[in-house]
């Protein structure tokens, strides 16, 4: 499984391909440590150009992933995600009143902070939700996903990214993986897929 | 890296050694039903008889580990961990006024009611902790990590276990393995630590 998933990952990023890896790692100090270098450092296989890590153990303990998303890699904190579940930890209140996904943008904006254009930590968002945590100033990337197979659509990502939609990222998999597996089907899949998104690129 | 930790749990399982691997996964649907399989079943060469699932996607996404957690096969949800950093997501609260550590703790004993002794969902409090959330009616294991090079001590989780002394686990990695890498002084670690923790044989 492994072993696909490196010749995978090096097959893309040989051919230009950005690779974004979905892992949703999570840990602290030398085990952190370890993910953050399989998976942004090109000493690795799994070397991508971003990473998504997921912050139950608090935003703090991803800053190995942190201090390695630097020379246009990136890391996509998980703030609010895109399966009901998720609201049990992510809308729960801190001592000041945010919820735990505000935290996680707002410590996503202070890092981010100074950056010329977008900085390199985003947030993921997920399509599905009624309502997105505050993003006006995070300045980084915000991954949405949870469009299509799981029932967000554009204009839910169009609502929740706001003002920022210049920032978003909307990733489609499912949707598109099931149309195969014939080459010609997936083709059309993805020309369906980006005409519905052609407002990102306005 | 994977293949070495697939040998190594290959040959722990075979000597008879119980193997619980912190591995931290959480994920939705399809990806958290891959992760549970990998961890914990026979088909796979990472089997091992515990895993660690990080719940930040909300308990219910951890489903199809607590499906395969049967037949002498357990999961460990992060509650309360040992890092500092971790009171950020933790202790955030919910509608109900609960920490979201207790409600990771209050899930785990809902799915362990009715087991003949302990139930298959056990729960990760660290030993480093000033209050451990309640754990009175968890009827599951506890595992507690941060003993040892991390500050927390026997007699934290003496303190930390109260009236559930009976169902800890207690988990000393780095204090253990800095005293390698001759195999002598990492037995006299051993039963250094054996000894520091005679109390729960009693």
């Amino acid at each position: 499984g492994i072993a696909v998933l490196e010749r995978t990952v090096t097959a893309l990023r040989g051919a230009g391909t950005l690779v974004l890896a979905d892992a949703k790692r999570g840990d602290i100090g030398s085990t952190m440590d370890a993910y953050a270098r399989t998976w942004l450092t090109d000493a690795s296989p799994l070397g991508s150009d971003a990473v998504t890590v997921s912050p139950y153990l608090g935003f703090g303990a991803l800053e190995p992933a942190l201090r390695l998303a630097v020379d246009g890699r990136g890391v996509f904190v998980l703030a609010a995600t895109s399966n009901p579940e998720g609201a049990q930890v992510q809308q729960a209140r801190t001592a000041d009143g945010r919820s735990v996904a505000q935290v996680m943008v707002d410590e996503a904006a202070a890092r981010n902070a100074g950056a010329d254009t977008l900085g390199s930590v985003g947030v993921v968002v997920g399509a599905t939700l009624t309502r997105a945590p505050d993003l006006s100033a995070l300045h980084g990337p915000i991954l949405m996903p949870g469009v299509g197979a799981q029932g967000g659509t554009a204009e839910d990502v169009r609502r929740l990214a706001g003002e920022r939609l210049d920032a978003v990222v909307p990733n489609v998999s499912r949707e598109v993986l099931r149309a195969g597996p014939t080459a010609a089907a997936l083709r059309d899949a993805v020309s369906r897929t980006v005409d519905s998104f052609a407002f990102l690129r306005a």
